[in-house]
Protein backbone atom coordinates (compact mmCIF):
# COMPACT_ATOMS: atom_id res chain seq x y z
CA UNK A 1 0.00 0.00 0.00
CA UNK A 2 3.08 2.28 0.49
CA UNK A 3 2.91 2.36 -3.47
CA UNK A 4 -0.63 4.09 -3.40
CA UNK A 5 0.44 6.38 -1.11
CA UNK A 6 3.43 8.02 -2.11
CA UNK A 7 1.46 8.67 -4.94
CA UNK A 8 -1.61 10.48 -3.37
CA UNK A 9 0.67 12.53 -1.14
CA UNK A 10 2.80 13.24 -4.44
CA UNK A 11 -0.86 14.77 -5.66
CA UNK A 12 -1.86 16.42 -2.39
CA UNK A 13 1.98 18.12 -2.81
CA UNK A 14 0.86 19.57 -5.98
CA UNK A 15 -2.53 20.56 -5.12
CA UNK A 16 -0.56 22.10 -1.70
CA UNK A 17 1.10 24.11 -3.79
CA UNK A 18 -0.89 25.80 -6.23
CA UNK A 19 -3.81 27.24 -4.16
CA UNK A 20 -4.27 30.29 -6.78
CA UNK A 21 -6.06 28.48 -9.49
CA UNK A 22 -8.61 25.42 -9.69
CA UNK A 23 -11.48 24.48 -12.05
CA UNK A 24 -13.81 26.57 -10.21
CA UNK A 25 -11.40 29.77 -10.22
CA UNK A 26 -13.80 33.01 -11.42
CA UNK A 27 -11.45 34.64 -14.25
CA UNK A 28 -11.06 37.99 -14.50
CA UNK A 29 -8.72 39.77 -17.35
CA UNK A 30 -7.01 42.90 -17.85
CA UNK A 31 -7.64 44.20 -21.27
CA UNK A 32 -4.71 46.33 -23.43
CA UNK A 33 -2.03 46.68 -26.57
CA UNK A 34 1.06 46.71 -25.44
CA UNK A 35 0.17 44.56 -21.59
CA UNK A 36 3.50 43.55 -20.56
CA UNK A 37 3.69 46.76 -17.79
CA UNK A 38 0.06 46.57 -16.54
CA UNK A 39 0.44 45.63 -12.43
CA UNK A 40 -3.30 44.68 -11.72
CA UNK A 41 -2.71 41.07 -12.63
CA UNK A 42 -0.49 41.18 -9.20
CA UNK A 43 -2.54 43.91 -7.60
CA UNK A 44 -5.88 42.81 -8.20
CA UNK A 45 -5.54 39.12 -7.91
CA UNK A 46 -3.94 40.07 -4.06
CA UNK A 47 -7.02 42.45 -3.17
CA UNK A 48 -9.41 39.24 -4.58
CA UNK A 49 -7.49 36.40 -2.71
CA UNK A 50 -7.26 38.38 0.34
CA UNK A 51 -11.44 38.72 0.21
CA UNK A 52 -11.16 34.65 0.05
CA UNK A 53 -12.42 34.64 -3.67
CA UNK A 54 -11.44 31.84 -5.66
CA UNK A 55 -10.80 34.21 -8.55
CA UNK A 56 -7.55 36.00 -10.41
CA UNK A 57 -7.09 38.50 -12.85
CA UNK A 58 -4.82 37.67 -15.97
CA UNK A 59 -3.06 39.83 -18.58
CA UNK A 60 -5.24 39.80 -22.03
CA UNK A 61 -3.09 40.99 -25.15
CA UNK A 62 -5.85 42.24 -27.78
CA UNK A 63 -4.71 43.75 -30.97
CA UNK A 64 -5.77 47.10 -31.92
CA UNK A 65 -7.24 46.81 -34.83
CA UNK A 66 -8.83 42.76 -33.20
CA UNK A 67 -10.83 44.42 -30.12
CA UNK A 68 -14.31 45.19 -31.67
CA UNK A 69 -13.96 41.37 -33.24
CA UNK A 70 -12.47 39.61 -30.74
CA UNK A 71 -13.77 40.75 -27.28
CA UNK A 72 -17.71 39.80 -28.02
CA UNK A 73 -16.51 36.56 -28.45
CA UNK A 74 -14.03 36.51 -24.92
CA UNK A 75 -16.68 37.50 -22.90
CA UNK A 76 -19.05 34.51 -24.18
CA UNK A 77 -16.44 32.63 -21.70
CA UNK A 78 -19.04 31.32 -18.70
CA UNK A 79 -16.61 31.95 -15.90
CA UNK A 80 -15.28 35.40 -16.85
CA UNK A 81 -16.80 37.52 -14.76
CA UNK A 82 -15.12 40.55 -15.26
CA UNK A 83 -12.89 42.88 -17.45
CA UNK A 84 -10.42 45.84 -17.04
CA UNK A 85 -9.71 47.83 -19.65
CA UNK A 86 -6.74 50.26 -20.40
CA UNK A 87 -4.39 52.07 -23.19
CA UNK A 88 -5.97 52.33 -25.63
CA UNK A 89 -9.46 50.47 -24.93
CA UNK A 90 -10.98 52.85 -22.57
CA UNK A 91 -13.00 54.65 -24.92
CA UNK A 92 -13.87 52.06 -26.94
CA UNK A 93 -14.81 49.02 -24.69
CA UNK A 94 -18.09 52.02 -24.08
CA UNK A 95 -19.67 49.69 -26.82
CA UNK A 96 -19.26 46.34 -25.03
CA UNK A 97 -21.63 47.35 -21.83
CA UNK A 98 -25.23 47.17 -21.96
CA UNK A 99 -25.62 49.55 -19.20
CA UNK A 100 -22.92 52.28 -17.54
CA UNK A 101 -22.53 54.06 -14.15
CA UNK A 102 -23.14 57.58 -13.75
CA UNK A 103 -19.36 58.30 -14.34
CA UNK A 104 -18.70 56.39 -17.29
CA UNK A 105 -21.53 57.84 -18.92
CA UNK A 106 -20.73 61.64 -18.09
CA UNK A 107 -16.86 60.97 -19.94
CA UNK A 108 -17.97 57.98 -22.16
CA UNK A 109 -15.52 55.82 -21.18
CA UNK A 110 -14.74 52.87 -19.11
CA UNK A 111 -11.91 50.86 -17.65
CA UNK A 112 -13.76 47.85 -16.03
CA UNK A 113 -16.40 46.00 -17.20
CA UNK A 114 -18.96 43.13 -14.63
CA UNK A 115 -21.20 40.39 -15.62
CA UNK A 116 -24.01 40.44 -13.89
CA UNK A 117 -25.71 37.05 -12.69
CA UNK A 118 -28.21 37.85 -15.27
CA UNK A 119 -25.01 37.72 -18.32
CA UNK A 120 -25.80 41.21 -18.73
CA UNK A 121 -22.46 43.26 -18.92
CA UNK A 122 -22.68 46.54 -17.20
CA UNK A 123 -19.69 49.19 -17.38
CA UNK A 124 -17.75 51.73 -15.14
CA UNK A 125 -14.48 54.27 -14.90
CA UNK A 126 -12.61 54.31 -11.83
CA UNK A 127 -9.75 56.53 -12.39
CA UNK A 128 -11.45 59.60 -10.36
CA UNK A 129 -13.30 56.86 -7.50
CA UNK A 130 -9.69 55.52 -7.08
CA UNK A 131 -8.58 58.92 -6.24
CA UNK A 132 -11.51 59.87 -4.26
CA UNK A 133 -10.84 56.63 -2.54
CA UNK A 134 -7.30 57.61 -1.69
CA UNK A 135 -8.19 60.76 0.32
CA UNK A 136 -11.02 58.67 1.91
CA UNK A 137 -8.51 56.69 3.09
CA UNK A 138 -6.25 59.19 4.70
CA UNK A 139 -9.81 61.02 6.25
CA UNK A 140 -9.35 64.07 3.85
CA UNK A 141 -13.70 64.81 2.86
CA UNK A 142 -14.30 66.95 -0.32
CA UNK A 143 -16.93 68.39 0.63
CA UNK A 144 -17.20 71.96 0.61
CA UNK A 145 -13.23 72.08 -0.29
CA UNK A 146 -11.78 74.72 -2.67
CA UNK A 147 -10.19 72.32 -5.29
CA UNK A 148 -7.68 72.92 -7.87
CA UNK A 149 -7.31 70.71 -10.47
CA UNK A 150 -4.50 71.08 -13.14
CA UNK A 151 -5.27 68.51 -16.51
CA UNK A 152 -8.23 66.96 -17.88
CA UNK A 153 -6.83 64.33 -20.22
CA UNK A 154 -7.94 60.68 -20.08
CA UNK A 155 -7.15 60.25 -16.14
CA UNK A 156 -7.82 64.10 -15.42
CA UNK A 157 -11.47 64.27 -17.11
CA UNK A 158 -12.52 61.34 -14.34
CA UNK A 159 -10.75 62.45 -11.66
CA UNK A 160 -12.85 66.20 -12.26
CA UNK A 161 -15.87 63.97 -12.40
CA UNK A 162 -15.46 61.98 -9.54
CA UNK A 163 -14.69 65.25 -7.61
CA UNK A 164 -17.90 66.94 -8.70
CA UNK A 165 -19.90 63.99 -7.17
CA UNK A 166 -18.42 65.16 -4.12
CA UNK A 167 -19.81 68.52 -3.94
CA UNK A 168 -16.85 70.69 -3.18
CA UNK A 169 -17.85 74.43 -2.59
CA UNK A 170 -15.07 75.34 -5.19
CA UNK A 171 -13.12 73.87 -8.05
CA UNK A 172 -10.98 75.66 -10.38
CA UNK A 173 -9.95 73.87 -13.55
CA UNK A 174 -6.97 74.00 -15.93
CA UNK A 175 -6.46 72.30 -18.98
CA UNK A 176 -3.63 73.47 -22.31
CA UNK A 177 -6.72 73.21 -24.32
CA UNK A 178 -9.16 76.07 -23.25
CA UNK A 179 -12.05 73.85 -25.15
CA UNK A 180 -11.01 70.76 -23.02
CA UNK A 181 -11.67 73.17 -19.53
CA UNK A 182 -14.75 74.30 -20.95
CA UNK A 183 -16.39 71.32 -21.78
CA UNK A 184 -15.31 69.93 -18.14
CA UNK A 185 -16.54 73.08 -16.80
CA UNK A 186 -19.87 72.39 -18.02
CA UNK A 187 -20.00 68.86 -16.89
CA UNK A 188 -19.12 69.50 -13.24
CA UNK A 189 -22.06 72.18 -13.27
CA UNK A 190 -24.74 69.56 -14.29
CA UNK A 191 -23.12 67.04 -11.55
CA UNK A 192 -22.68 69.45 -8.55
CA UNK A 193 -24.99 73.10 -9.74
CA UNK A 194 -24.08 74.41 -6.12
CA UNK A 195 -20.18 74.03 -6.50
CA UNK A 196 -18.42 77.17 -7.85
CA UNK A 197 -16.17 77.20 -10.98
CA UNK A 198 -13.40 78.96 -12.00
CA UNK A 199 -11.13 78.53 -15.32
CA UNK A 200 -7.83 79.98 -15.43
CA UNK A 201 -4.04 79.41 -15.04
CA UNK A 202 -3.79 77.37 -12.16
CA UNK A 203 -2.80 78.51 -8.39
CA UNK A 204 -2.90 77.63 -4.93
CA UNK A 205 -4.24 80.71 -3.17
CA UNK A 206 -7.97 80.36 -1.95
CA UNK A 207 -7.20 76.44 -2.37
CA UNK A 208 -7.72 73.69 0.53
CA UNK A 209 -6.53 71.03 -2.09
CA UNK A 210 -4.01 71.26 -5.38
CA UNK A 211 -4.52 68.38 -7.50
CA UNK A 212 -2.48 67.42 -10.68
CA UNK A 213 -3.36 65.01 -13.38
CA UNK A 214 -1.55 66.48 -16.07
CA UNK A 215 2.02 64.39 -16.93
CA UNK A 216 4.03 67.66 -15.95
CA UNK A 217 6.61 66.00 -13.59
CA UNK A 218 6.83 62.42 -14.91
CA UNK A 219 9.54 60.30 -15.29
CA UNK A 220 12.64 62.51 -15.84
CA UNK A 221 10.23 66.38 -16.01
CA UNK A 222 11.78 67.94 -13.20
CA UNK A 223 8.70 70.63 -13.41
CA UNK A 224 5.90 72.12 -11.56
CA UNK A 225 2.71 71.43 -13.34
CA UNK A 226 2.32 75.20 -11.72
CA UNK A 227 4.58 78.36 -11.13
CA UNK A 228 4.94 78.44 -7.39
CA UNK A 229 7.86 78.47 -5.31
CA UNK A 230 6.43 77.23 -1.64
CA UNK A 231 3.30 75.87 -0.27
CA UNK A 232 1.17 76.79 2.96
CA UNK A 233 1.25 73.83 5.19
CA UNK A 234 -2.35 73.45 5.37
CA UNK A 235 -2.41 72.77 1.44
CA UNK A 236 -3.17 69.04 0.97
CA UNK A 237 -1.51 67.92 -2.35
CA UNK A 238 -2.54 65.29 -4.81
CA UNK A 239 -0.40 63.92 -7.80
CA UNK A 240 -1.90 61.36 -10.04
CA UNK A 241 1.41 60.56 -11.62
CA UNK A 242 2.57 56.95 -10.40
CA UNK A 243 5.88 56.83 -12.07
CA UNK A 244 8.06 58.36 -9.97
CA UNK A 245 6.46 57.79 -6.57
CA UNK A 246 7.98 61.07 -5.51
CA UNK A 247 7.36 63.85 -8.16
CA UNK A 248 8.63 67.27 -8.40
CA UNK A 249 5.42 68.41 -6.78
CA UNK A 250 4.96 65.96 -4.06
CA UNK A 251 8.45 67.03 -3.42
CA UNK A 252 7.81 70.39 -2.41
CA UNK A 253 4.85 69.61 -0.33
CA UNK A 254 6.70 67.52 1.10
CA UNK A 255 9.79 70.30 1.99
CA UNK A 256 6.52 72.31 3.08
CA UNK A 257 4.77 70.30 5.78
CA UNK A 258 2.01 69.87 3.41
CA UNK A 259 -0.31 66.39 3.53
CA UNK A 260 0.24 64.81 0.41
CA UNK A 261 -1.75 61.80 -1.42
CA UNK A 262 0.04 60.03 -3.87
CA UNK A 263 -0.61 58.49 -7.57
CA UNK A 264 -0.01 55.00 -6.50
CA UNK A 265 -2.67 55.30 -3.37
CA UNK A 266 -5.06 56.52 -5.84
CA UNK A 267 -4.11 53.57 -7.76
CA UNK A 268 -5.00 50.89 -4.66
CA UNK A 269 -7.96 52.95 -4.38
CA UNK A 270 -9.40 51.99 -7.44
CA UNK A 271 -8.10 48.34 -7.30
CA UNK A 272 -9.91 48.47 -4.16
CA UNK A 273 -13.11 49.82 -5.73
CA UNK A 274 -12.85 47.72 -8.55
CA UNK A 275 -13.10 44.72 -6.29
CA UNK A 276 -15.89 45.92 -4.75
CA UNK A 277 -17.90 46.76 -7.73
CA UNK A 278 -16.75 43.00 -9.27
CA UNK A 279 -18.27 41.50 -6.34
CA UNK A 280 -20.97 43.71 -5.81
CA UNK A 281 -24.59 41.56 -5.79
CA UNK B 1 10.10 60.85 3.79
CA UNK B 2 8.79 57.77 5.90
CA UNK B 3 5.08 58.32 4.41
CA UNK B 4 7.07 57.42 0.70
CA UNK B 5 8.46 54.53 2.21
CA UNK B 6 5.43 53.22 3.82
CA UNK B 7 3.56 53.23 0.62
CA UNK B 8 6.68 51.31 -1.30
CA UNK B 9 6.80 48.71 1.36
CA UNK B 10 3.30 47.79 0.74
CA UNK B 11 3.35 47.36 -3.50
CA UNK B 12 6.26 45.72 -2.74
CA UNK B 13 4.79 43.36 -0.17
CA UNK B 14 1.68 43.02 -2.67
CA UNK B 15 4.32 42.24 -5.56
CA UNK B 16 5.49 39.52 -2.81
CA UNK B 17 2.44 38.00 -1.93
CA UNK B 18 1.30 37.27 -6.12
CA UNK B 19 4.25 35.89 -7.49
CA UNK B 20 2.24 33.60 -10.01
CA UNK B 21 0.81 36.26 -12.66
CA UNK B 22 2.08 39.31 -13.75
CA UNK B 23 1.59 41.36 -17.04
CA UNK B 24 4.41 39.34 -18.68
CA UNK B 25 2.83 35.59 -17.88
CA UNK B 26 1.42 33.95 -20.97
CA UNK B 27 -1.39 32.12 -20.71
CA UNK B 28 -2.89 28.80 -21.16
CA UNK B 29 -6.61 27.39 -20.52
CA UNK B 30 -8.44 24.51 -20.45
CA UNK B 31 -11.35 24.32 -22.33
CA UNK B 32 -14.60 22.33 -21.65
CA UNK B 33 -18.19 22.15 -20.55
CA UNK B 34 -18.66 21.22 -17.76
CA UNK B 35 -15.22 23.06 -16.45
CA UNK B 36 -15.38 22.60 -12.47
CA UNK B 37 -13.92 19.08 -12.33
CA UNK B 38 -11.03 19.76 -14.41
CA UNK B 39 -7.48 19.37 -12.38
CA UNK B 40 -5.20 20.66 -14.59
CA UNK B 41 -5.21 24.19 -13.30
CA UNK B 42 -3.30 23.40 -10.63
CA UNK B 43 -1.44 20.42 -12.35
CA UNK B 44 -0.35 22.14 -14.95
CA UNK B 45 0.51 25.45 -13.22
CA UNK B 46 2.34 23.79 -10.67
CA UNK B 47 4.54 21.58 -13.80
CA UNK B 48 5.11 25.01 -15.80
CA UNK B 49 5.92 27.11 -12.94
CA UNK B 50 8.22 24.53 -11.50
CA UNK B 51 10.05 24.50 -14.77
CA UNK B 52 10.71 28.57 -14.37
CA UNK B 53 8.23 29.57 -16.84
CA UNK B 54 6.31 32.61 -16.08
CA UNK B 55 3.08 30.94 -17.17
CA UNK B 56 -0.29 29.88 -15.72
CA UNK B 57 -3.57 27.65 -17.00
CA UNK B 58 -6.89 28.72 -16.40
CA UNK B 59 -10.22 26.90 -16.49
CA UNK B 60 -12.04 27.98 -19.86
CA UNK B 61 -16.07 27.60 -19.77
CA UNK B 62 -16.93 27.44 -23.30
CA UNK B 63 -20.78 25.83 -23.90
CA UNK B 64 -21.25 23.13 -25.94
CA UNK B 65 -22.98 25.29 -28.71
CA UNK B 66 -20.21 28.09 -28.37
CA UNK B 67 -17.04 26.55 -29.30
CA UNK B 68 -16.93 26.87 -33.26
CA UNK B 69 -17.75 30.15 -32.91
CA UNK B 70 -15.88 31.57 -29.73
CA UNK B 71 -12.25 29.48 -29.59
CA UNK B 72 -11.05 31.24 -33.20
CA UNK B 73 -11.17 34.43 -31.47
CA UNK B 74 -10.00 33.57 -28.22
CA UNK B 75 -7.22 32.25 -29.85
CA UNK B 76 -6.48 35.88 -30.88
CA UNK B 77 -5.76 36.29 -27.31
CA UNK B 78 -1.19 37.03 -28.20
CA UNK B 79 -0.54 36.27 -24.98
CA UNK B 80 -2.10 32.74 -24.90
CA UNK B 81 0.07 30.64 -26.04
CA UNK B 82 -1.10 26.95 -25.80
CA UNK B 83 -5.01 25.38 -25.11
CA UNK B 84 -5.67 21.74 -23.35
CA UNK B 85 -9.06 20.04 -24.53
CA UNK B 86 -11.34 18.21 -22.53
CA UNK B 87 -14.58 16.71 -22.60
CA UNK B 88 -17.11 17.18 -24.64
CA UNK B 89 -14.77 19.12 -27.36
CA UNK B 90 -11.58 16.90 -27.92
CA UNK B 91 -13.09 15.57 -31.33
CA UNK B 92 -14.38 18.72 -32.13
CA UNK B 93 -11.27 20.83 -31.37
CA UNK B 94 -9.13 19.17 -33.90
CA UNK B 95 -10.84 21.80 -36.75
CA UNK B 96 -8.29 24.91 -34.75
CA UNK B 97 -4.96 23.25 -35.42
CA UNK B 98 -3.34 23.97 -38.42
CA UNK B 99 -0.84 20.67 -38.19
CA UNK B 100 -1.64 17.59 -36.46
CA UNK B 101 0.72 15.15 -34.69
CA UNK B 102 0.89 11.77 -35.84
CA UNK B 103 -1.50 10.61 -32.94
CA UNK B 104 -3.68 13.16 -33.31
CA UNK B 105 -3.84 11.94 -36.95
CA UNK B 106 -4.76 8.63 -36.09
CA UNK B 107 -7.17 9.05 -33.97
CA UNK B 108 -9.12 12.62 -35.39
CA UNK B 109 -8.73 13.70 -31.86
CA UNK B 110 -6.51 16.16 -29.72
CA UNK B 111 -6.13 17.41 -26.39
CA UNK B 112 -3.67 20.08 -26.31
CA UNK B 113 -3.32 22.81 -28.93
CA UNK B 114 -0.05 24.85 -29.16
CA UNK B 115 0.97 28.16 -30.74
CA UNK B 116 4.16 28.32 -32.72
CA UNK B 117 6.43 31.13 -32.88
CA UNK B 118 4.68 31.89 -36.17
CA UNK B 119 1.13 32.49 -34.89
CA UNK B 120 0.21 28.78 -36.32
CA UNK B 121 -1.29 26.48 -34.08
CA UNK B 122 -0.60 22.58 -33.99
CA UNK B 123 -2.61 19.46 -32.12
CA UNK B 124 -1.59 16.55 -30.81
CA UNK B 125 -3.49 14.01 -28.00
CA UNK B 126 -1.33 13.04 -25.45
CA UNK B 127 -3.84 10.42 -23.27
CA UNK B 128 -1.93 7.57 -24.90
CA UNK B 129 1.73 9.28 -24.76
CA UNK B 130 0.98 9.80 -20.72
CA UNK B 131 0.33 6.44 -20.45
CA UNK B 132 3.57 5.34 -22.14
CA UNK B 133 5.27 8.19 -20.28
CA UNK B 134 3.83 6.33 -16.87
CA UNK B 135 5.66 3.44 -18.03
CA UNK B 136 9.14 5.19 -18.87
CA UNK B 137 9.08 6.46 -15.59
CA UNK B 138 8.70 3.42 -13.83
CA UNK B 139 11.39 2.12 -16.16
CA UNK B 140 9.33 -0.37 -17.66
CA UNK B 141 9.98 -0.78 -21.65
CA UNK B 142 7.10 -1.47 -23.94
CA UNK B 143 9.40 -2.53 -26.94
CA UNK B 144 8.80 -6.17 -27.49
CA UNK B 145 6.58 -6.54 -24.84
CA UNK B 146 3.23 -8.53 -25.21
CA UNK B 147 0.33 -6.30 -24.02
CA UNK B 148 -3.41 -7.20 -23.81
CA UNK B 149 -5.43 -3.47 -23.88
CA UNK B 150 -9.13 -4.01 -22.80
CA UNK B 151 -11.14 -1.15 -24.14
CA UNK B 152 -10.68 0.89 -26.88
CA UNK B 153 -12.56 4.20 -26.86
CA UNK B 154 -11.78 7.56 -26.12
CA UNK B 155 -8.73 7.32 -23.84
CA UNK B 156 -8.34 3.30 -24.94
CA UNK B 157 -8.28 4.32 -28.61
CA UNK B 158 -5.10 6.90 -27.97
CA UNK B 159 -3.43 4.45 -25.39
CA UNK B 160 -3.70 1.42 -28.28
CA UNK B 161 -1.69 4.05 -31.03
CA UNK B 162 0.53 5.10 -28.27
CA UNK B 163 1.64 1.42 -27.27
CA UNK B 164 1.79 0.64 -31.39
CA UNK B 165 4.33 3.59 -32.01
CA UNK B 166 6.33 2.05 -29.25
CA UNK B 167 6.66 -1.39 -30.90
CA UNK B 168 5.65 -4.28 -28.95
CA UNK B 169 5.45 -7.74 -29.88
CA UNK B 170 2.00 -8.45 -29.09
CA UNK B 171 -0.89 -6.73 -29.14
CA UNK B 172 -4.21 -8.51 -27.74
CA UNK B 173 -7.45 -6.00 -28.02
CA UNK B 174 -10.62 -6.12 -26.63
CA UNK B 175 -13.66 -4.05 -27.07
CA UNK B 176 -17.16 -4.28 -26.55
CA UNK B 177 -17.82 -2.75 -29.88
CA UNK B 178 -16.01 -5.38 -32.34
CA UNK B 179 -16.06 -2.91 -35.17
CA UNK B 180 -13.74 -0.54 -33.01
CA UNK B 181 -11.36 -3.68 -32.40
CA UNK B 182 -11.66 -4.26 -35.97
CA UNK B 183 -10.57 -0.17 -36.44
CA UNK B 184 -7.77 -0.03 -33.92
CA UNK B 185 -6.06 -3.81 -34.99
CA UNK B 186 -5.85 -2.25 -38.81
CA UNK B 187 -4.65 1.21 -37.42
CA UNK B 188 -1.77 -0.75 -34.74
CA UNK B 189 -0.72 -2.87 -38.41
CA UNK B 190 -0.18 0.31 -39.73
CA UNK B 191 1.61 1.71 -37.18
CA UNK B 192 3.93 -1.28 -36.40
CA UNK B 193 3.42 -4.04 -39.11
CA UNK B 194 5.77 -6.24 -36.77
CA UNK B 195 3.58 -6.53 -33.89
CA UNK B 196 1.36 -9.53 -33.62
CA UNK B 197 -2.46 -8.51 -33.31
CA UNK B 198 -4.92 -10.78 -31.61
CA UNK B 199 -8.46 -9.83 -30.82
CA UNK B 200 -10.61 -11.48 -28.46
CA UNK B 201 -11.89 -12.10 -25.12
CA UNK B 202 -8.83 -10.78 -23.09
CA UNK B 203 -7.17 -12.70 -20.42
CA UNK B 204 -3.79 -12.67 -18.84
CA UNK B 205 -2.13 -15.92 -20.21
CA UNK B 206 0.94 -15.13 -22.13
CA UNK B 207 1.13 -11.74 -21.55
CA UNK B 208 3.66 -9.41 -20.10
CA UNK B 209 1.38 -6.35 -18.96
CA UNK B 210 -2.33 -5.75 -19.13
CA UNK B 211 -4.02 -2.89 -19.62
CA UNK B 212 -7.39 -1.69 -18.84
CA UNK B 213 -8.97 1.45 -20.52
CA UNK B 214 -12.33 0.62 -19.67
CA UNK B 215 -14.89 1.92 -17.72
CA UNK B 216 -15.06 -1.20 -15.51
CA UNK B 217 -13.90 -0.74 -11.95
CA UNK B 218 -14.52 2.72 -12.11
CA UNK B 219 -16.74 4.53 -8.81
CA UNK B 220 -18.46 2.09 -7.39
CA UNK B 221 -18.19 -0.48 -9.35
CA UNK B 222 -16.21 -3.76 -8.29
CA UNK B 223 -15.89 -5.81 -10.92
CA UNK B 224 -12.61 -6.78 -12.98
CA UNK B 225 -12.51 -5.67 -16.25
CA UNK B 226 -11.70 -9.66 -17.60
CA UNK B 227 -12.57 -13.29 -15.96
CA UNK B 228 -9.56 -14.09 -13.58
CA UNK B 229 -8.95 -14.94 -9.96
CA UNK B 230 -5.22 -14.12 -9.79
CA UNK B 231 -2.49 -12.94 -11.74
CA UNK B 232 0.95 -14.69 -11.59
CA UNK B 233 3.56 -11.60 -10.25
CA UNK B 234 5.59 -11.16 -13.07
CA UNK B 235 2.85 -9.62 -14.87
CA UNK B 236 2.60 -5.75 -15.34
CA UNK B 237 -0.93 -4.43 -14.59
CA UNK B 238 -1.73 -0.75 -15.81
CA UNK B 239 -5.61 0.89 -15.11
CA UNK B 240 -6.56 4.14 -16.80
CA UNK B 241 -9.40 5.08 -14.08
CA UNK B 242 -8.50 7.69 -11.85
CA UNK B 243 -11.19 7.77 -9.49
CA UNK B 244 -10.98 5.65 -7.27
CA UNK B 245 -7.40 4.88 -7.04
CA UNK B 246 -7.33 1.72 -5.94
CA UNK B 247 -9.53 0.15 -8.30
CA UNK B 248 -10.35 -3.66 -7.94
CA UNK B 249 -8.35 -4.59 -10.96
CA UNK B 250 -4.97 -2.94 -9.07
CA UNK B 251 -6.11 -4.42 -5.36
CA UNK B 252 -6.01 -7.90 -7.13
CA UNK B 253 -2.24 -7.11 -8.89
CA UNK B 254 -1.63 -5.31 -5.30
CA UNK B 255 -2.38 -8.40 -3.71
CA UNK B 256 -0.78 -10.96 -6.26
CA UNK B 257 2.77 -9.39 -5.51
CA UNK B 258 2.53 -7.88 -9.46
CA UNK B 259 3.97 -4.25 -10.35
CA UNK B 260 1.66 -1.93 -11.30
CA UNK B 261 0.78 1.88 -12.48
CA UNK B 262 -2.23 3.51 -12.25
CA UNK B 263 -4.79 6.30 -13.99
CA UNK B 264 -2.97 9.39 -11.93
CA UNK B 265 0.58 8.39 -12.86
CA UNK B 266 -0.80 8.45 -16.57
CA UNK B 267 -2.06 11.69 -15.75
CA UNK B 268 0.73 12.94 -14.41
CA UNK B 269 3.29 11.29 -17.52
CA UNK B 270 0.69 13.59 -19.65
CA UNK B 271 0.76 16.85 -17.77
CA UNK B 272 4.59 16.55 -18.29
CA UNK B 273 4.55 15.92 -21.83
CA UNK B 274 2.08 18.19 -22.77
CA UNK B 275 4.51 21.17 -20.79
CA UNK B 276 7.07 19.49 -23.00
CA UNK B 277 5.42 20.23 -26.38
CA UNK B 278 3.60 23.71 -25.43
CA UNK B 279 7.59 24.78 -24.58
CA UNK B 280 9.54 22.71 -27.31
CA UNK B 281 11.27 25.29 -30.18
Amino acid sequence: MEKYQAVSKNIALVMDQVEFVNGKTRVYGIVGDPIEQVRSPEMVTWEMQKRDHNALLIPMHIARDEFDSVMPHIMRMRNLDGLIFTIPFKAQAIALAKTLGPQASQIGAINALKKHSSGAWSGEIFDGIGCVEAFKQKGITLQDKRLQLIGLGGAGSAICVALAYEKPKLMRLFDINPQTTERMAKMVNTISPQTVIEVGLPHAEGIDILLNASPVGMLNDARLPLAVEQFKKELIVFDAIVMPENTPLLSLAHDCGCQFVRGREMMLGQISKIVDYFFAP
